[in-house]
């Protein structure tokens, strides 16, 4: 059976709205039942007519969706709610979705603020339902075989865990004068919260990092920039990480290196080898171990292991890309909901770290790249 | 609305049958009704189950379901036939199709003889109906892209053609003994027609070589050999190709290449440049014009043109892959269907070239090594 | 000791001369004690000057050369006579250095044509002489590498050669019209000999094949072509090959692939695993077998063996390119003429095989692609 | 007339030695002829008769060379010493060198601390002979390539820096227990200087960045690590540095990333594109300008300018390597001594430079990562 759900924000021309529908068909276990796709309403109607909506279930805003959806029979309404807007509405739709007894798929960064993820995690706590959080680079199948190689300890222990999340399409002020409805929220402190590129994409490096290295970042100095003239949030920084005293990593997040796309690379070193991952590459993991030449471990490929096995859909050597990872977090979500149990999907404890990452850089670099303990939450 | 399909083939466990239903379903724009997944009545019933059909269009045999779907009201019906048995049944599952009315997409190679194609194409002519023919490496962005530039001439008159594909998973004689169905079908002339590997992959590189380039092979000479004993078709072979008197090429199709994947890789060369593709890295194009640094040419990227635009689903740096490209197929089908008009899927030409292009080659290497002349049938 | 060698051809402006000297400098295994640099006896000199060399051992011409320095005392004339001249030279300066008793170390094709090849080895034989053949990719540390493998047959039996050599700089007429004189001479039968593409870069290609698979080529079946107008010789081709009756391979050489530079591959491939080597990132040997992962071997890497160690020069990591490999073939043609014992410079032998390559590729292919037997001469 | 050269360190089975002869060799523009190679005198002598040089110029100690040396005449003495010792020696060695009239090439860092070089910049004002250091990667055709587009404004307004080194070597104590000698004084504070990784190899990354960008760095904030137990000085290490007001940027160094080999890696990124380069594919630069598609440049090949074609050595495609980047600064060196004039070899303010940075970088982190100011002394 499907989980029905309803998506808010995700309109006509929103990119990643889009990608969560692709991702939500791609295992036939989700299906898209009502939308509050957009705060203009001819759009939202025009939006949900182009999905295949009645009319009925297209909702001018979310609170008229949660009221309404809420009074449905129990076998139509929706089941979850979906959350694709600018960061500022995360926190008001999870509270709302929750409140009325909708299971959350969010999104990142989780909310605006820590504080207001801390909120989030008040109301989730025994509310019975789940959140997930759309961290989608942890679903690649390569990152799964990583993080087992590296939790199975083939690389010993941890010491140095190096991140870097760059891309270009910031380096001209897109973000002014209104041209660019998505640089433009990611820009502007109401809309986005307290994190510019930290929160955009710096989040997910750092989600990464933890997912990956099984370790936790423990304090933090962070050195980040708005580089871009009229700029109010960061757009460019590289963060100093403790993760604990035995290991210690590089974070560089930066949205104004030109030319460059989506370029997600996480290295993570050990005592006895190294694991090198780059996510233009997903399909491909290097394993370095010493006293042995460079190992290709490939998705579906000879030497890949069950965790990375399980979330493959094609043989070796047909590429999966973003979609797929985003749908396996889907997939995930869904048996989360039908069957309980653990899961991999980014759930609210990966919010919180994600969310104390994101307010401790802009803190430590507002005070001058001071070292700052990051709050303990999970 | 979205087209209605049955499967015929696909079942449980089944590799292309399960790329199939995802690439269906990742543009919304087909619907899985029906199917007849297995000869085997119980794994047909299981693997309807799971799909979540109802029993009652889950059928044993094709027979029966293109009967059965036929008397159903127009609008619930069945209205398209998809394809993915192996190759013997290809052309009687085509006809029956064909006979009650269904349009068919059918997996590749088009039947299992160039005279079944014949009969295909002669049972198609003046149906009213389409058949499309799914070569999903022609889907790629960077594909379409590639074959824009050379159509508007970038490259000058083309002079020369690379195409390889080659792939490892044959190496052993795991078509034998009974415990890989996927292999061994397609080493049984029974069920494979008269191509192994020029018939299962061959085929592909030929049609990407020809959608490419824009030009026809007119002439081949090929080497194949069954190189693992007890094989009773190519496992392996070269075939040099004229494309008129203009330009050649040379076409190396095999599937024992230990260790390699699925490894896809067209170049063009003409009198002004060259490109350069290959499958397991699908979003990246070389295009080397002389006198001038080499240009690579990225899925979303700057400087990548419409036709490439048109088929991307993601910003530039998020990764794309096969069943995207897969996913592609179908967009382009269902609006076929909907709005008539030109098409980018392969249809009943690419069929026959196709076969034709198999049989000669098997042909040529039987006589030695002779160059043939390809049938002319677009 | 260094050996004194003599050099002809290599003057100002040549291309080949200036890298064999590097190559006999890197080692200090060779010295340069004079030459005949050029016809011209302007540039002749200057050529000498600016090499630093006495004006009474700058020669007008190689026979004046060879007469003059025979007649030196033993222990300063040259011991041994390097050849870097346009083909058609290289028989008669080499039967004259054999004459008067000088080693001969010559850049290849061995000779114009394969009955010059015989004259050459019949001087050669008795002679008490050394000659070597400067293929210098067989010297790249992870070609020996992989022949090593291959011999201690971790591939298993071989059973798929494939190997290419493409390049672009010949994609313009530029060999006619007298500015290029190095693309002039290598497509003027009066200087080149029979083949054009084919035994500029295609023998180096077939050298490569054997050396590296162990194998001989028994027969071939080659399609060459004169694609630019007015060219006289071969500027592309594709040669397939048989290695007895367990093995086969394709060679495909052109000097038309508009944007190549100078892409050497060679794959190999046996019952257990392939290997796949690329002369532009020469440090690097891709090894795949049969139920692991690829491993990434690396000049001076861990897991590397004795074979590519002997000839690496600068720790992992630091890239060693073709001067170093051509260095080797200098260094290791020095010990055979101090020491004597065996050698992996490619000797007389080589020659042969590669002037009946040539030889039988032209014959083949004016006949139509037709199957022709490799004369015998190991 | 080639510059004769006196070697101090670089006996048997050192490392960078052999490559400076390698390097001094390969353009024929310096000739060795003395050295004092060891303060064993047994390997002293085995070293310099294994080089082929009268006993009389192998000298015992340094002090010695130098004294004999300039007692020798004019024409037969040595004109430059070439220090490959420990970087303890560095400073003696040099000011000795100085003081007799010999011009100076040494290996990096240029000194133990920066005090040191002060001290060496003091003696050299004034002495009219030159001093060099030995920064390789500088010298390679595609940064020369790089910094002549930074300077040339393709980028626009530098804003960001990334360089990372990173190496595996010393991933396990192996610079104690006395087994390797190149391990164990690197990590011994008496013969390294105050920096143990940024000393050896950050100061190659720091030097490139400037080189390259045409910034100085004006402050930065290190945090570096001695990951190893028992080691005393830094093996791995993150610096932040500003450029000015305007550009930023991140170096990583390290020798404890198991896996890794020798992967220098500089990215400049600027407000109109960026370039990338990584040192083990060295003849390959990325140019990635906004609004159009990224250019490969290669060494050799078209669209490559004048700074690169002046130390190209091969045509594009035949790969040049870590010995030819270090003998273009000999080359260059050579063209110093001889004509005078500017040069692209790092001098006294380079050397300079980079013991202000490894200084700097110490003393930051030894305060818990603070920032710093850089002294200028350029």
């Amino acid at each position: 059976m499907r989980i029905r759900y309803g998506m808010v924000g995700g309109g006509e021309g929103a990119f990643i709205g889009a990608v969560h529908r692709m991702a939500a068909r791609l295992d036939d276990s989700f299906e898209l039942v009502c939308g509050a796709f957009s705060s203009e309403a001819a759009r939202a109607l025009r939006s949900g007519a182009a999905l295949g909506l009645p009319a009925a279930r297209v909702y001018s805003d979310y609170e008229t969706m949660l009221a309404r959806e809420a009074a449905l029979p129990t076998e139509s309404r929706m089941q979850c709610v979906v959350i694709v807007t600018p960061n500022h509405l995360h926190l008001p739709v999870a509270l709302g979705a929750l409140a009325r007894g909708f299971h959350v798929l969010s999104d990142k960064p989780a909310t605006a603020t820590l504080e207001q993820c801390r909120q989030l995690a008040a109301q989730l706590r025994g509310s019975g339902l789940h959140y997930g959080l759309t961290h989608p680079y942890s679903a690649y199948p390569m990152i799964r075989e990583a993080r087992a190689r590296v939790a199975r300890g083939e690389l010993g222990a941890v010491r140095k865990v190096l991140v870097e999340y760059t891309q270009g399409w910031l380096t001209e002020p897109i973000d002014q004068g209104g041209g660019n409805k998505q640089a433009a929220w990611r820009h502007d402190p109401a809309q986005s919260g307290v994190g510019g590129c930290m929160g955009d994409i710096g989040v997910h490096a750092f989600q990464l990092a933890e997912f990956v290295s099984g370790l936790s970042v423990t304090e933090l100095c962070a050195d980040l920039r708005s580089v871009v003239a009229g700029r109010k949030l960061d757009d460019d920084g590289t963060v100093l990480m403790r993760f604990g005293p035995a290991a210690s990593g590089t974070l560089i997040a930066s949205q104004i290196c030109a030319g460059d796309e989506n370029s997600l690379r996480l290295r993570v070193y050990g005592e006895r080898g190294g694991i090198d991952w780059q996510q233009m590459e997903p399909n491909s993991l290097w394993l370095r171990l010493l006293h042995g030449p460079a190992q290709l471990l490939r998705t579906g490929g000879a030497g890949t292991g069950a965790e990375a096995a399980t979330v493959q859909r094609v043989p070796a050597g047909h590429p999966e890309g973003y979609i797929e990872a985003f749908g396996t977090l889907y997939r995930e979500f869904a048996l989360l909901l039908q069957q309980g149990g653990t899961t991999s999907v980014p759930g609210i404890g990966a919010a919180l770290r994600g969310m104390a990452f994101v307010d401790t850089a802009v803190a430590s670099s507002a005070a001058g790249c001071q070292w700052r303990a990051l709050p303990d939450h999970q």
